[in-house]
Formats: structure tokens, C-alpha cells, sequence
């Protein structure tokens, strides 16, 4: 984080009055952290102060305080000056909340991706910070707001160790810096439960999600001397279960962790019938070379694309494809 | 840590040779990586220095570097001079390689166990430390022992990060303190990868325990309003899916974590036929009450019993003691 950034960010909360705070759309636990925890500093300072996100808080962080303060672009307060996005790489991640960020007289943007726009009178960015949450944390401690103690230190503490555990994988991806641990350090020195907060963000599933995971990891196959997992999950999976097509999220990661894999694959049909195919890679091949030879792309170790047809003809389809990408 | 204490066992090791590193019997990671980094320690300060382990090291560590070293207290190096117990409490956690340390000359203990009973010459103990590799690291740098940017150095920082990232669950338990993180923070600081780590050692399954998670998870059955949540594991579907007993650690936890579930048991028959039941709470309820009814004991929220029988009867009983322990 550069200092003469974070100096200049701290002038401006100092002086101005009127904040909206706007999170990025389907918000995650750093946007979300890293707002409410803008929130209560600015609100420390005496300063009148909203947030706002185009999408609902998911479920999972609903235990953050204040979580349910959040507003929608349309019921936001409109008459307040300055704007801060937060977590935000280019203003199109504030959806329809970039109206009030456009309206508005001053606009500021904390952010730590590497392909931020540095839109905005003051940004305070570093690409280097595992999450925005590590830079708010900076700016808390550069501001200097006396809260120490008090239940709103251990509501920010909160707030900012869940945004840099959930952008980390919980201090286990390779972002997850000196610096992090640092930051989280000083943020268990407030009190505040992490034991309780993973137990939350981490380790509270609904039933539809684990029969989900049982399913795909009693059904799934292995082709290529166990190399490749595949799993397929039809429309009628997801009713029987009482799943919904967003529990399928990380369950490949199940697959992907079976000692001998080296790709899996989730193919996934979608209500109108066709299957979205998640690809994941562990050490060598490169999936988004397969995702593409199917009109889809990504990552080398997470790519997707759409396909159409019936499923085992799709299959038969992917692993003739993901056989050459295992290379022997 | 005391200082005190530090500072009178550096001396120790800088006084003397031949050292003989002793870790518990059912080697965890702490253990292991405690006792391999002491290892190094002691190797760069140019002493001769043997590990030593009642049990072989389970695979899940063998990634460590250095961990095929470790001898059994047969195979040991019967001439040094001194022996460190590590991360065992009482001298019973060294089991048969207890012989070594009462037949050495020097003796000392590096442990953070509440209970631990101060045995040996030189004591390095203290409570509130998350792991033994806290300890150990605090140790090293009280040392100063040059190894700085070295190979040997990210040897050292990768065993100990491994001894205090298992023995806090990876810094989501409520032990993990803001000395964790910080030494967490420092052990970084010298290049490890921490996302290899991690997948290593909390991301590798074999396939006969992703089918038995698998399996459990489609088969677990829920009562009292999904309060309850059961699974029978028969020892056929261990043969089934080429599981071992071992195999169903912690798939206990994926039971406990639905998010209506209270009270999570496992009832697993054994290869002679009986019925090892472990069970868990999540909140309020006393599961060593419950095992307690049956023979068995434990803690608050995870104990265990032994019973007989067929397992639909065995469920029966248990379901009807959990439910008054629900307490509605």
C-alpha cells in the first residue's frame, strides 16, 4: 500500500461528510468485510455513512454486524457527496450502484486487483494485498480512530478478518502474504472468535448441498488410471436433493483432491437442459486448452464451457479431448 | 514462553552433542514437524542429532523434508548424550522410546500441553502456546542459529509452519492466538509455499476415504427435525470401497457441520463386529453424557462409546438417549 495513498484517502474521510460505500455485485466476504468495516470507522468518526450493493448479502455472511444494513442502488440515501468503491477492479463491478458513484462529487476506490482502472479522485490500491480487506485494515490503523476496546473495534476486527480469510482460502492460497498473517495478528488481538467465524463461513452447509457433495463423491468416475474424476449432475439430482444449481460451488475441489487426479470435471445440466462443464487441473494439464476446444475458456487450472446433447455423448466427448491433455 | 527457561536450554544445546529427538507415539504434525526442525537446528549448529518416533510417520507427513530419517527406538542411536522429548506431556507419550530418554545423561522437554508434568532437566513449556512449534520457533530465534535465506532455513520454516498450521487447524481453531499468526507471519517471511502446503497436507485424499465421505454423506440419516444426523458404516462397505478403519477421521465433521444438526454420529462396526460409536455437538449438547450412558466417555462436544448388537438396535438406543440430551 503506498502511504502517500493512504495519507491522502485519510485527509478526505477527515474532512468531507455524506459516504456510500459500494460493494461489488454478488459480493463476497471481502467486499462485504471490507465495506461494513468503512462503515463503522467512518461511523467512529462521526461521519454519516450508507452502504450499498446491486445484489443481497448472501446467507453466509449474514452474521456479520450490520450485514443487514445494506441497500440496494434504488432505496440508497442519494443526497450524500462523496462515494468509496470497495473491491471494485473497474466501475462496471458496481452494477447499477455506479449511477450514485457517478453522481456523486467525490469518489474515492479501495482495491488490491492487479487489473484495477485507478478510476476516482483518491485510490488506494495494491496489487500485492491478499484482499481489500488488508488495505482497509491499513487505512484503520493509519487513521488512527480511537475504538480500541470498545464492541465497534471487535465489529470492524470481524469484519476485516473474514474479508482476508475468505479472499486467502483461510491463510492457505498463495496470496496469503507475511503481510496477512500480520494484519490478522493484530485482529485477533481485538477478541474476536475466529474458532466461531470459520465455523461459520466455512463449516455450516445446508443438507441440499451436503447430499450434493455425497452424491458426486459416491458417483463419480475415474478414467486414465484414476487421473481424471468425472462427475455428472442432472436437473432431476438437484430436486431430488433439495439442491440448488449454486450448491454445486467448490464441490469439484472434492474431485480435484482425490491423491491420484489430475483433472476433474463437473458436468452440470442446467434447467433449460444444457450442461455447464467445470474443469479443474491440479499440477500439469492445461484446462482451458480443453474448456476451449468447446467454445469456453479460463484458467490453466479452472476453466468451464457450455455444451449440448446427452451427457455421456458430452463425456465421451471431454475425455477424448482431456486423455491428450494428460500428455502420456 | 519464559525467557528464562529459552535462554538455559540454548545454552544446553550450545554446550553440548549428541542429541536425541523423541516425538509421541501416533506422530501428528506437530510432533513430527517440531522434531524435524529441531533437527535442523541442531544440525546447523554442528551437532550430531538422531529423530526418533515409536511409529512410523504417517504418509500425510512424509512430504516433510528429512521425514524418512526418523528411527524407531530399536533402530536408534544408543550413545548420545541427551534426549529432548517433544510435544509429549508425560513421559508415557514417548511410549517404548522412553528407554532412550531415561538412559540419557541430559534430558529436556519442549511442550505446550496444559497437562504436561515438567519432567527432564531443562523445561520449555508454556501452556498458551498453540503448538510445539511455536515454541520451537521461538526457540530458534532466541538461538539466532545462522541459517537465514538458506535451503535449511525453508526446511526449518516449512516444518514448523506444518506443526502449527495442524495443531490449530490451519489458525481456525481457538488456540490459533495472535502469536500463531505472528509466527506464522515470520515462517512465510522465509519463501514457503504455504498453498502447497496446505493442499498436502489438508487437500490429498486417497480415494477409498472420498468414496466413504461419499457415502456417508448420501446415506446419513436425520431425526428430531435434523437435529440429528447419523450414518452406520458396516465393515463390507470398508471393503467395499477400499477404505481403512483410519479412513473415517474426520468424516464426523461433515455430518456436524450441516447447519440444523446438533448432535452427529458415526456408528462403525469393527472387523470383529462390534460397533465403535464416535459422536459430536456443535452448541449446547453433552455428548460424554450420552456416550457416558453406554460405557463409554469423552469431551462436551466429541466423545465416544463401544456397543454391541445389531446397528438399526444400537441407533435406537442412541437416538433415544440423544434426544432427551437436545433437551426439548
Amino acid at each position: 500500500m503506498m502511504i502517500e495513498a493512504a495519507a491522502k484517502m485519510a485527509q478526505w474521510l477527515r474532512l468531507e461528510d455524506g459516504f456510500t460505500l459500494i460493494a461489488h455485485t454478488s459480493p463476497d466476504g471481502d467486499t462485504i468485510g471490507s465495506s461494513l468495516a468503512m462503515f463503522y470507522i467512518l461511523t467512529c468518526m462521526g461521519k454519516r455513512v450508507q452502504v450499498v450493493c446491486e445484489h443481497i448479502v448472501p446467507y453466509l455472511y449474514s452474521f456479520l454486524p450490520y450485514a443487514e444494513a445494506f441497500n440496494t442502488p434504488d432505496t440508497a440515501e442519494k443526497s450524500y457527496k462523496n462515494a468509496i468503491a470497495i473491491d471494485c477492479a473497474d466501475k462496471n463491478r458496481m452494477g447499477k450502484a455506479v449511477g450514485i458513484y457517478n453522481a456523486s462529487m467525490l469518489t474515492g476506490s479501495i482495491d488490491h486487483h492487479k487489473t484495477n482502472t485507478a478510476y476516482g479522485d483518491y485510490v488506494l490500491h495494491d496489487e500485492n494485498a491478499s484482499a481489500t480487506g488488508e488495505l482497509v485494515f491499513h487505512l484503520w490503523q493509519h487513521l488512527g480512530v480511537a475504538v480500541e476496546k470498545s464492541k465497534t473495534a471487535l465489529d470492524i476486527a470481524c469484519s476485516l478478518f473474514t474479508a482476508i480469510s475468505t479472499d486467502t482460502g483461510n491463510f492457505s492460497y498463495c496470496n496469503a502474504t507475511p503481510g496477512s498473517f500480520r494484519a490478522a495478528a493484530a485482529l485477533v488481538e481485538y477478541g474476536i472468535d475466529i474458532a466461531e467465524i470459520n465455523r461459520l463461513v466455512y463449516r455450516t452447509l445446508p443438507i441440499g448441498k451436503t447430499r450434493l457433495i455425497g452424491y458426486v463423491l459416491s458417483s463419480m468416475r475415474l478414467y486414465n488410471d484414476a487421473r481424471i474424476g468425472a462427475a455428472i449432475l442432472l436437473w432431476e439430482d438437484f430436486l431430488r436433493f433439495g439442491a440448488i444449481p449454486e450448491d454445486v460451488e467448490g464441490i469439484i475441489d472434492y474431485i480435484r483432491d482425490v491423491d491420484s487426479i489430475e483433472i476433474a470435471m463437473i458436468l452440470r445440466q442446467t434447467q433449460k437442459g444444457d450442461f455447464k462443464v467445470s474443469m479443474r487441473s491440479k499440477r500439469y494439464a492445461d484446462v482451458s486448452a480443453i474448456a476451449g476446444r468447446f467454445g469456453g475458456g479460463g484458467h490453466l487450472r479452472a476453466a468451464g464451457c457450455t455444451m449440448q446433447g446427452q451427457p455421456e455423448a458430452i463425456l465421451e466427448q471431454l475425455l477424448q479431448v482431456s486423455t491428450d491433455a494428460l500428455g502420456q
